[in-house]
Protein backbone atom coordinates (compact mmCIF):
# COMPACT_ATOMS: atom_id res chain seq x y z
CA UNK A 1 0.00 0.00 0.00
CA UNK A 2 1.83 3.31 -1.16
CA UNK A 3 -1.39 5.41 -0.65
CA UNK A 4 -4.35 5.23 1.54
CA UNK A 5 -7.35 5.19 -0.90
CA UNK A 6 -9.98 7.42 0.79
CA UNK A 7 -14.00 8.02 -0.51
CA UNK A 8 -14.93 11.03 -2.78
CA UNK A 9 -14.43 13.42 -0.76
CA UNK A 10 -16.20 17.15 -0.63
CA UNK A 11 -14.43 20.45 -1.91
CA UNK A 12 -12.57 21.90 1.41
CA UNK A 13 -13.29 18.63 3.41
CA UNK A 14 -10.51 18.47 5.74
CA UNK A 15 -11.01 15.74 7.83
CA UNK A 16 -12.08 12.08 7.45
CA UNK A 17 -12.98 8.94 9.43
CA UNK A 18 -11.56 5.02 8.19
CA UNK A 19 -13.20 2.62 9.47
CA UNK A 20 -12.20 -0.40 6.98
CA UNK A 21 -10.25 -2.52 9.64
CA UNK A 22 -8.27 -3.90 6.85
CA UNK A 23 -6.67 -0.23 6.38
CA UNK A 24 -6.56 0.87 9.83
CA UNK A 25 -4.36 -3.01 10.46
CA UNK A 26 -2.00 -1.91 7.53
CA UNK A 27 -1.22 1.79 8.47
CA UNK A 28 -0.64 0.44 12.77
CA UNK A 29 1.15 -3.06 11.64
CA UNK A 30 2.64 -2.27 8.36
CA UNK A 31 2.96 0.87 8.00
CA UNK A 32 3.88 1.11 12.01
CA UNK A 33 2.60 4.70 11.86
CA UNK A 34 0.67 6.43 14.80
CA UNK A 35 -0.86 9.80 16.12
CA UNK A 36 0.59 12.62 14.63
CA UNK A 37 1.96 10.86 11.51
CA UNK A 38 1.77 11.80 7.77
CA UNK A 39 0.95 9.75 5.70
CA UNK A 40 0.25 9.37 1.42
CA UNK A 41 -3.76 9.09 0.74
CA UNK A 42 -5.76 9.51 -2.33
CA UNK A 43 -9.22 10.26 -3.03
CA UNK A 44 -11.48 7.93 -5.23
CA UNK A 45 -11.84 9.62 -8.68
CA UNK A 46 -9.95 12.66 -7.31
CA UNK A 47 -6.44 13.66 -6.20
CA UNK A 48 -3.53 12.47 -4.42
CA UNK A 49 -1.93 14.05 -1.80
CA UNK A 50 -1.39 13.67 2.12
CA UNK A 51 -3.09 13.85 5.65
CA UNK A 52 -2.13 13.59 9.59
CA UNK A 53 -3.49 10.72 11.52
CA UNK A 54 -5.41 13.06 14.57
CA UNK A 55 -6.51 9.81 16.21
CA UNK A 56 -6.70 5.97 16.08
CA UNK A 57 -8.50 2.71 18.06
CA UNK A 58 -8.67 -0.80 16.65
CA UNK A 59 -11.91 0.27 14.67
CA UNK A 60 -11.72 4.02 13.87
CA UNK A 61 -9.52 6.41 12.43
CA UNK A 62 -9.43 9.71 12.12
CA UNK A 63 -7.22 11.81 9.23
CA UNK A 64 -6.82 15.67 9.32
CA UNK A 65 -4.55 18.46 7.43
CA UNK A 66 -5.87 16.69 4.20
CA UNK A 67 -4.23 18.61 1.61
CA UNK A 68 -4.96 16.78 -1.93
CA UNK A 69 -3.58 18.61 -5.00
CA UNK A 70 -1.65 16.09 -6.89
CA UNK A 71 -3.39 14.64 -10.21
CA UNK A 72 -3.43 10.89 -10.67
CA UNK A 73 -1.57 9.54 -13.26
CA UNK A 74 -2.59 9.56 -16.54
CA UNK A 75 -4.12 6.15 -17.64
CA UNK A 76 -2.38 3.92 -20.41
CA UNK A 77 -4.13 3.64 -23.81
CA UNK A 78 -4.20 0.44 -23.40
CA UNK A 79 -7.62 -2.18 -23.29
CA UNK A 80 -6.44 -5.89 -21.89
CA UNK A 81 -8.71 -8.55 -23.20
CA UNK A 82 -7.75 -11.17 -20.85
CA UNK A 83 -9.33 -15.02 -20.65
CA UNK A 84 -10.73 -15.61 -17.61
CA UNK A 85 -7.76 -17.27 -15.27
CA UNK A 86 -7.92 -19.51 -12.71
CA UNK A 87 -9.60 -17.79 -9.60
CA UNK A 88 -6.10 -17.88 -7.83
CA UNK A 89 -4.27 -16.05 -10.17
CA UNK A 90 -7.39 -13.49 -11.00
CA UNK A 91 -6.23 -11.09 -7.88
CA UNK A 92 -2.94 -10.49 -8.82
CA UNK A 93 -3.78 -9.56 -12.49
CA UNK A 94 -6.21 -7.15 -11.54
CA UNK A 95 -3.80 -6.11 -9.01
CA UNK A 96 -1.17 -5.32 -11.49
CA UNK A 97 -3.12 -4.79 -14.51
CA UNK A 98 -4.81 -1.80 -12.50
CA UNK A 99 -1.57 -0.95 -9.96
CA UNK A 100 0.65 -0.06 -14.15
CA UNK A 101 -2.59 2.00 -15.62
CA UNK A 102 -4.44 -0.45 -17.97
CA UNK A 103 -7.57 2.16 -19.24
CA UNK A 104 -9.78 -0.84 -19.73
CA UNK A 105 -9.52 -5.08 -18.58
CA UNK A 106 -12.35 -7.03 -20.57
CA UNK A 107 -12.68 -10.61 -18.80
CA UNK A 108 -13.62 -13.04 -21.53
CA UNK A 109 -14.46 -16.92 -21.81
CA UNK A 110 -12.11 -19.17 -23.72
CA UNK A 111 -11.56 -22.70 -24.64
CA UNK A 112 -9.35 -23.26 -21.09
CA UNK A 113 -11.08 -21.22 -19.03
CA UNK A 114 -12.94 -23.61 -16.59
CA UNK A 115 -16.65 -23.34 -16.39
CA UNK A 116 -16.37 -23.41 -12.73
CA UNK A 117 -14.52 -20.11 -13.08
CA UNK A 118 -17.20 -18.36 -13.89
CA UNK A 119 -19.01 -19.20 -10.33
CA UNK A 120 -15.74 -17.90 -8.00
CA UNK A 121 -16.48 -15.98 -5.20
CA UNK A 122 -13.04 -14.45 -6.25
CA UNK A 123 -14.93 -12.50 -8.85
CA UNK A 124 -17.50 -10.89 -6.92
CA UNK A 125 -14.25 -9.19 -4.66
CA UNK A 126 -13.33 -7.55 -8.36
CA UNK A 127 -13.50 -4.17 -7.00
CA UNK A 128 -11.21 -5.05 -3.61
CA UNK A 129 -8.59 -6.17 -5.78
CA UNK A 130 -9.04 -2.65 -7.80
CA UNK A 131 -8.61 -0.71 -4.62
CA UNK A 132 -5.59 -2.82 -3.80
CA UNK A 133 -3.94 -2.23 -7.13
CA UNK A 134 -4.97 1.79 -6.87
CA UNK A 135 -3.30 2.19 -3.18
CA UNK A 136 0.05 0.14 -4.95
CA UNK A 137 -0.28 1.94 -7.91
CA UNK A 138 -0.63 5.51 -6.55
CA UNK A 139 -3.41 6.31 -8.32
CA UNK A 140 -7.74 6.84 -7.76
CA UNK A 141 -9.24 5.94 -10.61
CA UNK A 142 -10.05 2.50 -11.35
CA UNK A 143 -10.29 0.66 -14.50
CA UNK A 144 -13.38 -0.09 -16.52
CA UNK A 145 -13.38 -3.75 -16.03
CA UNK A 146 -16.61 -5.97 -17.90
CA UNK A 147 -17.28 -9.56 -17.95
CA UNK A 148 -17.86 -11.03 -20.98
CA UNK A 149 -18.89 -15.12 -20.60
CA UNK A 150 -19.98 -15.79 -24.70
CA UNK A 151 -16.51 -15.55 -26.66
CA UNK A 152 -17.70 -15.69 -30.02
CA UNK A 153 -20.92 -13.26 -29.79
CA UNK A 154 -17.92 -10.72 -28.29
CA UNK A 155 -15.42 -11.01 -30.69
CA UNK A 156 -17.79 -10.87 -33.75
CA UNK A 157 -20.40 -7.83 -32.17
CA UNK A 158 -17.63 -5.59 -30.11
CA UNK A 159 -14.01 -6.00 -30.50
CA UNK A 160 -14.97 -6.56 -34.36
CA UNK A 161 -15.98 -2.85 -34.25
CA UNK A 162 -12.78 -1.59 -32.52
CA UNK A 163 -10.84 -2.45 -35.59
CA UNK A 164 -12.24 0.55 -37.15
CA UNK A 165 -10.43 2.94 -35.09
CA UNK A 166 -8.18 1.35 -33.11
CA UNK A 167 -4.75 -0.98 -33.17
CA UNK A 168 -5.38 -4.91 -32.07
CA UNK A 169 -2.64 -7.40 -31.17
CA UNK A 170 -3.43 -11.13 -29.81
CA UNK A 171 -0.23 -12.93 -27.90
CA UNK A 172 0.42 -15.90 -29.55
CA UNK A 173 3.80 -17.78 -29.36
CA UNK A 174 3.67 -19.43 -32.58
CA UNK A 175 2.90 -16.03 -34.58
CA UNK A 176 5.83 -15.21 -37.01
CA UNK A 177 5.56 -11.49 -35.85
CA UNK A 178 7.59 -10.24 -32.74
CA UNK A 179 5.74 -7.66 -30.73
CA UNK A 180 9.20 -5.64 -30.72
CA UNK A 181 8.90 -5.84 -34.81
CA UNK A 182 4.76 -5.10 -34.29
CA UNK A 183 5.73 -1.61 -32.35
CA UNK A 184 8.57 -0.64 -34.49
CA UNK A 185 6.04 -1.06 -37.40
CA UNK A 186 2.89 0.03 -36.00
CA UNK A 187 3.95 1.93 -32.10
CA UNK A 188 2.07 0.39 -29.30
CA UNK A 189 -1.75 -1.37 -30.22
CA UNK A 190 -4.08 -0.13 -28.06
CA UNK A 191 -5.83 -3.41 -27.48
CA UNK A 192 -3.75 -6.47 -26.04
CA UNK A 193 -5.85 -10.03 -26.68
CA UNK A 194 -4.02 -11.85 -24.21
CA UNK A 195 -4.91 -16.29 -23.14
CA UNK A 196 -5.12 -17.03 -19.67
CA UNK A 197 -2.83 -20.66 -18.75
CA UNK A 198 -2.77 -23.01 -22.22
CA UNK A 199 -3.23 -19.83 -24.33
CA UNK A 200 -5.34 -19.63 -26.85
CA UNK A 201 -6.35 -22.69 -29.02
CA UNK A 202 -6.17 -22.00 -32.77
CA UNK A 203 -9.70 -21.34 -33.34
CA UNK A 204 -9.79 -18.17 -30.84
CA UNK A 205 -6.80 -16.91 -32.58
CA UNK A 206 -8.20 -17.36 -36.18
CA UNK A 207 -11.81 -15.85 -34.93
CA UNK A 208 -9.66 -12.55 -33.09
CA UNK A 209 -7.71 -12.47 -36.27
CA UNK A 210 -10.39 -12.30 -38.58
CA UNK A 211 -12.11 -9.32 -36.91
CA UNK A 212 -8.84 -7.44 -36.94
CA UNK A 213 -6.20 -8.56 -34.17
CA UNK A 214 -2.64 -9.38 -35.81
CA UNK A 215 -0.59 -12.15 -33.73
CA UNK A 216 2.19 -11.81 -31.75
CA UNK A 217 4.86 -13.43 -30.13
CA UNK A 218 7.03 -12.45 -27.25
CA UNK A 219 9.97 -15.37 -27.75
CA UNK A 220 10.09 -19.16 -27.28
CA UNK A 221 9.93 -18.77 -23.75
CA UNK A 222 6.52 -19.33 -22.25
CA UNK A 223 5.56 -17.20 -19.24
CA UNK A 224 2.96 -17.48 -16.50
CA UNK A 225 -0.05 -15.34 -17.06
CA UNK A 226 1.04 -13.07 -14.51
CA UNK A 227 4.29 -12.15 -15.79
CA UNK A 228 3.17 -12.40 -19.70
CA UNK A 229 0.70 -9.42 -18.84
CA UNK A 230 3.35 -7.18 -17.36
CA UNK A 231 5.74 -8.20 -19.74
CA UNK A 232 3.32 -7.00 -22.86
CA UNK A 233 1.69 -3.85 -20.45
CA UNK A 234 5.28 -3.33 -19.11
CA UNK A 235 5.79 -2.04 -22.77
CA UNK A 236 3.36 1.06 -22.45
CA UNK A 237 5.08 2.54 -19.24
CA UNK B 1 5.00 -26.93 -16.82
CA UNK B 2 5.75 -26.94 -20.23
CA UNK B 3 8.50 -29.05 -20.91
CA UNK B 4 9.24 -32.30 -18.52
CA UNK B 5 13.31 -31.54 -17.18
CA UNK B 6 14.83 -34.51 -17.20
CA UNK B 7 18.36 -35.49 -15.66
CA UNK B 8 21.22 -35.27 -18.06
CA UNK B 9 21.20 -37.89 -20.34
CA UNK B 10 24.15 -40.16 -21.86
CA UNK B 11 24.66 -40.34 -25.50
CA UNK B 12 22.03 -42.13 -27.27
CA UNK B 13 20.17 -42.99 -24.29
CA UNK B 14 16.67 -44.27 -25.36
CA UNK B 15 14.39 -44.45 -22.31
CA UNK B 16 14.40 -43.28 -18.50
CA UNK B 17 12.71 -43.47 -15.40
CA UNK B 18 11.03 -40.56 -13.71
CA UNK B 19 10.88 -41.39 -9.86
CA UNK B 20 9.87 -37.94 -9.11
CA UNK B 21 6.47 -37.76 -7.47
CA UNK B 22 5.59 -34.22 -8.37
CA UNK B 23 6.31 -35.06 -11.82
CA UNK B 24 4.66 -37.86 -12.01
CA UNK B 25 1.42 -36.24 -10.54
CA UNK B 26 1.60 -33.24 -12.85
CA UNK B 27 1.89 -36.03 -16.09
CA UNK B 28 -1.41 -37.72 -14.73
CA UNK B 29 -3.51 -34.93 -13.19
CA UNK B 30 -2.57 -32.14 -14.62
CA UNK B 31 -2.02 -32.67 -18.42
CA UNK B 32 -3.77 -35.72 -18.25
CA UNK B 33 -0.86 -37.89 -20.28
CA UNK B 34 -1.66 -41.98 -20.36
CA UNK B 35 0.48 -44.86 -22.05
CA UNK B 36 1.31 -43.95 -25.04
CA UNK B 37 0.64 -39.90 -25.38
CA UNK B 38 3.99 -38.19 -26.70
CA UNK B 39 4.96 -35.32 -24.98
CA UNK B 40 7.78 -32.72 -24.55
CA UNK B 41 11.13 -32.57 -22.79
CA UNK B 42 14.38 -31.06 -21.78
CA UNK B 43 17.29 -32.77 -20.29
CA UNK B 44 19.32 -30.20 -17.91
CA UNK B 45 21.84 -28.53 -19.36
CA UNK B 46 21.46 -30.56 -23.00
CA UNK B 47 19.01 -30.64 -25.44
CA UNK B 48 14.61 -30.04 -26.04
CA UNK B 49 12.50 -32.67 -27.69
CA UNK B 50 10.04 -35.26 -26.79
CA UNK B 51 9.33 -38.53 -25.66
CA UNK B 52 6.65 -40.97 -24.78
CA UNK B 53 4.92 -42.59 -22.26
CA UNK B 54 5.95 -46.72 -21.75
CA UNK B 55 4.72 -47.58 -18.85
CA UNK B 56 3.16 -45.48 -15.49
CA UNK B 57 2.53 -46.08 -11.98
CA UNK B 58 2.37 -43.78 -8.73
CA UNK B 59 6.03 -44.25 -8.15
CA UNK B 60 7.73 -44.92 -11.50
CA UNK B 61 7.47 -43.54 -14.62
CA UNK B 62 8.85 -44.53 -18.15
CA UNK B 63 9.70 -42.56 -20.74
CA UNK B 64 10.94 -44.13 -24.02
CA UNK B 65 11.51 -43.27 -27.85
CA UNK B 66 13.49 -40.29 -25.98
CA UNK B 67 14.22 -37.67 -29.27
CA UNK B 68 15.83 -34.30 -28.54
CA UNK B 69 17.58 -32.64 -30.69
CA UNK B 70 16.47 -28.88 -30.38
CA UNK B 71 18.86 -26.27 -28.36
CA UNK B 72 17.58 -24.24 -25.54
CA UNK B 73 16.79 -21.13 -26.31
CA UNK B 74 19.57 -18.10 -25.47
CA UNK B 75 20.01 -16.63 -22.24
CA UNK B 76 19.33 -12.91 -22.29
CA UNK B 77 22.66 -10.93 -21.85
CA UNK B 78 21.60 -10.18 -17.89
CA UNK B 79 22.28 -10.42 -14.70
CA UNK B 80 19.83 -8.88 -12.17
CA UNK B 81 21.03 -8.11 -8.26
CA UNK B 82 18.20 -8.02 -6.80
CA UNK B 83 17.57 -7.00 -2.82
CA UNK B 84 16.27 -10.41 -1.03
CA UNK B 85 12.39 -10.17 -1.20
CA UNK B 86 9.75 -11.98 1.66
CA UNK B 87 10.37 -16.02 1.29
CA UNK B 88 6.88 -15.90 0.16
CA UNK B 89 7.66 -13.94 -2.96
CA UNK B 90 11.25 -15.57 -3.70
CA UNK B 91 9.58 -18.42 -5.30
CA UNK B 92 7.57 -16.73 -8.16
CA UNK B 93 10.52 -14.17 -8.42
CA UNK B 94 13.04 -17.00 -9.07
CA UNK B 95 10.49 -18.48 -11.54
CA UNK B 96 9.72 -15.78 -13.31
CA UNK B 97 13.26 -14.91 -13.53
CA UNK B 98 14.35 -18.10 -14.91
CA UNK B 99 11.76 -18.78 -16.93
CA UNK B 100 12.07 -14.97 -18.96
CA UNK B 101 16.23 -16.31 -19.27
CA UNK B 102 17.86 -13.93 -17.11
CA UNK B 103 21.77 -15.41 -17.23
CA UNK B 104 22.76 -14.51 -13.66
CA UNK B 105 20.60 -13.85 -10.31
CA UNK B 106 22.23 -11.73 -6.74
CA UNK B 107 20.07 -12.02 -4.23
CA UNK B 108 21.72 -9.41 -1.79
CA UNK B 109 21.40 -8.46 1.47
CA UNK B 110 19.20 -4.44 1.38
CA UNK B 111 18.46 -2.48 4.38
CA UNK B 112 14.35 -3.28 4.01
CA UNK B 113 15.49 -7.14 3.71
CA UNK B 114 14.70 -8.25 7.29
CA UNK B 115 17.33 -10.03 8.87
CA UNK B 116 14.66 -13.36 9.05
CA UNK B 117 15.14 -13.82 5.38
CA UNK B 118 18.28 -14.94 5.29
CA UNK B 119 17.29 -18.03 7.64
CA UNK B 120 14.09 -19.03 5.24
CA UNK B 121 14.12 -22.62 4.41
CA UNK B 122 12.87 -21.22 0.75
CA UNK B 123 16.60 -20.03 0.57
CA UNK B 124 17.22 -24.11 0.47
CA UNK B 125 14.29 -24.56 -2.27
CA UNK B 126 16.10 -22.42 -5.08
CA UNK B 127 17.09 -25.15 -7.23
CA UNK B 128 13.84 -26.68 -7.18
CA UNK B 129 11.81 -23.02 -8.03
CA UNK B 130 14.50 -22.70 -10.67
CA UNK B 131 13.73 -26.43 -12.19
CA UNK B 132 9.86 -25.04 -12.16
CA UNK B 133 11.07 -22.04 -14.19
CA UNK B 134 13.38 -24.19 -16.63
CA UNK B 135 9.73 -26.12 -17.01
CA UNK B 136 7.76 -23.24 -17.61
CA UNK B 137 10.23 -21.48 -19.76
CA UNK B 138 11.16 -24.25 -21.81
CA UNK B 139 14.89 -24.06 -21.13
CA UNK B 140 17.48 -26.25 -19.87
CA UNK B 141 20.48 -24.56 -18.20
CA UNK B 142 19.95 -22.76 -14.77
CA UNK B 143 20.71 -19.27 -14.31
CA UNK B 144 24.02 -18.59 -12.30
CA UNK B 145 22.25 -17.47 -8.62
CA UNK B 146 24.53 -16.63 -5.81
CA UNK B 147 23.61 -15.00 -2.48
CA UNK B 148 25.56 -11.71 -0.99
CA UNK B 149 24.70 -11.38 2.72
CA UNK B 150 26.43 -8.20 3.15
CA UNK B 151 25.39 -4.90 0.54
CA UNK B 152 28.63 -2.95 0.95
CA UNK B 153 31.25 -5.41 0.35
CA UNK B 154 29.43 -6.67 -2.61
CA UNK B 155 28.96 -3.25 -4.23
CA UNK B 156 32.53 -1.91 -3.83
CA UNK B 157 34.80 -5.32 -3.93
CA UNK B 158 32.65 -7.03 -6.82
CA UNK B 159 29.99 -4.83 -8.59
CA UNK B 160 32.27 -2.22 -8.82
CA UNK B 161 34.58 -4.46 -11.66
CA UNK B 162 31.87 -4.84 -13.67
CA UNK B 163 31.45 -1.53 -14.59
CA UNK B 164 34.76 -1.39 -16.05
CA UNK B 165 32.98 -3.50 -18.97
CA UNK B 166 29.42 -3.44 -18.06
CA UNK B 167 26.44 -1.13 -18.29
CA UNK B 168 24.41 -0.97 -15.10
CA UNK B 169 21.23 0.43 -13.76
CA UNK B 170 19.15 0.62 -10.46
CA UNK B 171 15.50 1.36 -10.68
CA UNK B 172 14.63 4.03 -8.61
CA UNK B 173 11.50 5.51 -8.69
CA UNK B 174 12.99 9.15 -7.95
CA UNK B 175 15.27 8.88 -10.70
CA UNK B 176 15.06 12.16 -13.44
CA UNK B 177 16.29 9.19 -15.99
CA UNK B 178 13.27 6.74 -17.24
CA UNK B 179 14.30 3.23 -18.64
CA UNK B 180 13.00 3.87 -22.05
CA UNK B 181 15.71 7.42 -22.10
CA UNK B 182 18.51 4.96 -20.94
CA UNK B 183 17.54 2.23 -23.81
CA UNK B 184 17.50 5.11 -26.32
CA UNK B 185 20.80 6.48 -25.47
CA UNK B 186 22.48 3.41 -23.81
CA UNK B 187 21.09 0.07 -25.55
CA UNK B 188 19.54 -2.09 -22.90
CA UNK B 189 22.15 -2.31 -19.78
CA UNK B 190 23.73 -5.53 -19.08
CA UNK B 191 22.83 -5.55 -14.84
CA UNK B 192 19.53 -4.19 -13.61
CA UNK B 193 19.56 -3.62 -9.63
CA UNK B 194 16.45 -3.92 -8.03
CA UNK B 195 15.01 -3.42 -4.81
CA UNK B 196 11.82 -5.84 -2.96
CA UNK B 197 9.51 -3.72 -1.52
CA UNK B 198 9.68 -0.40 -0.31
CA UNK B 199 12.39 -0.12 -2.90
CA UNK B 200 16.44 0.82 -2.34
CA UNK B 201 16.92 3.31 0.60
CA UNK B 202 19.55 6.62 -0.80
CA UNK B 203 22.08 5.76 0.90
CA UNK B 204 21.61 1.98 -1.35
CA UNK B 205 21.11 4.09 -4.46
CA UNK B 206 24.24 6.17 -3.78
CA UNK B 207 26.56 3.58 -3.09
CA UNK B 208 25.55 1.79 -6.21
CA UNK B 209 25.65 4.76 -8.60
CA UNK B 210 28.92 5.37 -6.80
CA UNK B 211 30.16 2.60 -8.41
CA UNK B 212 28.72 2.82 -11.59
CA UNK B 213 24.75 2.08 -11.71
CA UNK B 214 22.78 4.99 -13.36
CA UNK B 215 19.59 5.02 -11.60
CA UNK B 216 16.63 5.00 -13.78
CA UNK B 217 12.42 5.02 -13.10
CA UNK B 218 9.76 3.48 -14.98
CA UNK B 219 7.08 6.02 -14.21
CA UNK B 220 5.11 7.47 -11.06
CA UNK B 221 3.50 4.20 -10.29
CA UNK B 222 4.83 1.72 -8.20
CA UNK B 223 4.56 -1.68 -8.90
CA UNK B 224 5.40 -5.09 -7.08
CA UNK B 225 8.81 -6.22 -7.14
CA UNK B 226 7.06 -9.27 -9.31
CA UNK B 227 5.51 -6.92 -11.61
CA UNK B 228 8.68 -4.78 -11.67
CA UNK B 229 10.66 -7.60 -12.24
CA UNK B 230 8.72 -8.77 -15.68
CA UNK B 231 8.24 -5.10 -16.80
CA UNK B 232 12.04 -4.24 -16.78
CA UNK B 233 13.19 -8.24 -17.74
CA UNK B 234 10.48 -8.48 -20.47
CA UNK B 235 12.50 -5.33 -22.37
CA UNK B 236 15.17 -7.29 -23.27
CA UNK B 237 12.84 -10.49 -24.99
Amino acid sequence: MNILLLPELDNNQSSINITERSQISHIQQVLELKVGDSLKVGSVNGRLGTAVIESVSDTKLKLGCLNLDIMPPSKLDLTVVLALPRPKVLRRLIMDMTAIGVAEIILVNSYRTDKSYWQSPMLNRIDEFVTEGLQQGVDTIAPNIQLKKRFKPFVEDELSLWAKDRSLVVAHPYSPLSFNQYIEQSGLPQVLCIGAEGGWIDYEVGLLQEHGCQPIHIGSRILRTEAAVNVLCGRYL
